[in-house]
């Protein structure tokens, strides 16, 4: 997988990145799952023909992406969502957070009803649990007026889950790492329209009423659009 | 920014881990820019009070996740695309190919006509003097029938870049790292669909004509989906 703005991942490579990807190779090859042990130190070192200490530097790279767990006094394993990173599109570096809320947004606009309206089409009986809890938690959360973020992401992301798309899951808690920005800025004063637009696309999605949930999504978005283009001004 | 379904990232911390979010705070502080040299070691071994060991190990996890480049006998700096790793939601763990193609195919059904269509409305003169030449490029190519992926994936890159929005120039690289493994199962063979489409949504974003660009962008996928699905019948 190439990235064409990202050349320098691209530089000649260490000793231990390309041990590293030796190791992805095996991990890919054995049909390793999240929570596998990998293979131990002594035994890698023999089957990839590489000294201990830069199977140990190898190991620190991946752990750093994430696509091993290092267990003190226990071993390796596979991570939970292998090569998932926090912040894996480098937000952190970008200096203007108002214009990357509201570009987020447009984002979201672009996925999120559509993800929505595949979520009615597809959740099962276990989504729909899941969801339906998730709805509860970040309402209660709400009214006591307590920290709701990671619960909303939660809720995003289960509703990508249900669309049963491989890739939307892995981009919507990326995408919706805006939530905490968004309402660091608008200061959580959107929480009737959140409590209610949360409602009524998870209703819909619980009657597999596709149109409905992808029309309460938009609402949903709009709202939050509007209230950021308020701030905006004063 | 957190991430739900990744929580090894939140795991407790090593002490490299920590001093890598110390530089980290520190190159946004500083407003340090991509290209720009890093305090040398024994200036950040005193302001962030480590060892010189330590900083050069949280040098090397914040380098695997593409933050810095250290260049030998030169020093450290700031990487080109700061934190855009390869491959950041982890793809190559997606045992599933095929299914992958066709999920990542409809997460480009939808942002990319929409992302045209932002693209014909505000490329400045340098954006089309880019988008025209990769149009070309991609189009030699084809017909000398050489690999033409880096340079497809450019192409949807500069439209991408041209959208003036900041998060769709970090997302297209990875949603088009698809083009590889679709040229692979498809083995190429859409070239006279791939010409024509990229050279109309090329002389739309020309026109700044943006319904004729968005439009332009759905022929091009929806050439894409039917080979994908004939592939898929056969």
């Amino acid at each position: 997988m190439t990235n064409p703005i990202s050349p320098d991942a691209l530089d000649e490579k260490s000793l231990p990145q390309k041990i590293a990807e030796d190791i992805i190779a095996l991990i890919l090859e054995e049909h390793l799952q999240p929570g596998d042990k990998l293979p131990n130190e002594s035994n890698l070192s023999n089957r990839l023909h590489a000294g201990r200490s830069s199977i140990r530097e190898a190991m620190k790279l991946l752990a750093s992406r994430n696509i091993v767990t290092i267990r003190q006094g226990s071993g390796t394993y596979v991570a939970a969502s292998p090569g998932m990173v926090e912040d894996p599109l480098g937000f952190t570096f970008i200096g203007d957070k108002k214009k990357l809320v509201a570009d987020l947004l447009d984002v979201r606009f672009l996925l999120e009803p559509s993800i929505a309206a595949m979520a009615a089409k597809w959740a099962d009986e276990n989504d729909i649990r899941k969801i339906t809890a998730l709805c509860s938690e970040v309402e209660d959360l709400l009214l006591q007026q307590k920290n709701h973020i990671q619960k909303d992401i939660e809720f995003h992301t289960a509703i990508a889950m249900s669309s049963k798309n491989l890739v939307v899951p892995r981009l919507i808690p990326v995408i919706n790492s805006s939530i905490p920005l968004f309402v660091e800025i608008t200061k959580s004063r959107l929480y009737t329209e959140t409590i209610e637009t949360h409602r009524e696309i998870t209703e819909a999605i619980c009657a597999h009423d596709s149109v409905r949930a992808q029309d309460a999504m938009y609402l949903h978005l709009v709202y939050n659009r509007r209230l950021i283009q308020k701030m905006a001004e004063t």
